[in-house]
């Protein structure tokens, strides 16, 4: 089995096993004799990550939505140039977690930002990359922040920057996920994430079989 | 002499006397009863304090040319909301050591980036906000060098970003400086910044006093 060299974003609410998917994906691909290089945002560069602490460490009204939106994209723009882009060009199947959909949900939805002022400037500043296929992993809010509220007390991460941010606004975001997969069917694969890890990895990975080697 | 709310942006290369203008323009204009805000870009909040620290701390390589870009228009968005646009609000007079025009010149004729793209950007993430008037304190390169590392090694200052790049970056900067001047002359005054630091500080007066009390 041949993949071609790709762009596989996941994306989805805290909580929903992002990071799970992308390891299991990951594993599996390498175990088909893929090269693949797994990655993540804000962050994945030096500066992403220091991006990724100046904002994560904030309050919810330390940055402006304008603010927080080209934070988020300079990460990117760090990313792209950087990593995914000379993956993509060695062949490599590039599969990071979370990416512009991330940034239609939290700063589009959740902060009020249009959606056409986001895709300008990833158009401008990151440049015409999108991902060749997107999973949103859909989960009940409840479930997911139960979950990701776990995950912070038992890790200690220190990251609850979004996470402390009430229902409603969560139930927003995974509303403008789900409407991302239902706008463009093609290059997004809507998969339950209310099963284990392992019922959630094995959908994703049937997901992106299905897609790319088709 | 009553003098309305107003924003003044005082640009030009390192070592042209910027802030010792803003000094003088603020006490000059106190002392005629204005109610005066002096502040400064990158920066000018707590956090465009850090992303000024962040990009001028980076080698020249570290950050992509749209990075830098959004990273000093997410500085100035902060500046704008929490500082400017309120201070305009109560009818002050605000002066700031750069503003758009600087990144224009730097991350535009500097790095490659198109005019349409920045002044875009400001629109949708920062707003219609222009200055009043733009001071260009215009001075050749050699000199404004000169003065620059003179500066740095007597203060030791550690933000030599922009003044570690070759001669011809600056004068590219210093020739951008000026076309805005030429382009747009009833928003702009292009002063003769080679003479001494009172010299250069009279005219900027002069011209902030021929302009706003028009």
């Amino acid at each position: 089995m041949r993949l071609r060299p790709a762009l596989i974003a996941v994306e989805g609410i805290d909580g929903s096993g992002k990071s799970g998917v992308v390891r299991h994906l990951a594993a599996h691909l390498r175990s088909l004799g893929a090269d693949v290089l797994a990655t993540r945002e804000p962050g994945g560069t030096p500066e992403g990550e220091s991006l990724r602490a100046l904002v994560l460490a904030g309050k919810d009204e330390t940055w402006e939505p304008a603010s927080e939106l080209l934070l988020m994209t300079a990460a990117r723009v760090q990313h792209v140039r950087r990593v995914i882009e000379p993956a993509l060009a060695r062949g490599q199947i590039v599969v990071t977690d979370r990416f512009v959909g991330s940034t239609l949900a939290y700063q589009g939805k959740g902060r009020g930002l249009s959606t056409g002022f986001i895709l300008d400037l990833h158009r401008q500043a990151v440049g015409d990359l999108w991902p060749d296929l997107t999973l949103i992993l859909d989960l009940d809010v409840a479930t997911g922040l139960g979950r990701s509220r776990h995950r912070l007390s038992t890790d200690a991460i220190d990251e609850g920057r979004f996470e402390g941010l009430d229902l409603g606004f969560h139930q927003s975001i995974r509303s403008a996920f789900r409407d991302q997969a239902l706008e463009a069917p093609a290059r997004h694969a809507l998969i339950d994430a209310s099963g284990t890890p392992e019922e959630v990895q094995a959908a994703a990975l049937a997901a992106v079989l299905g897609r790319l080697s088709a």
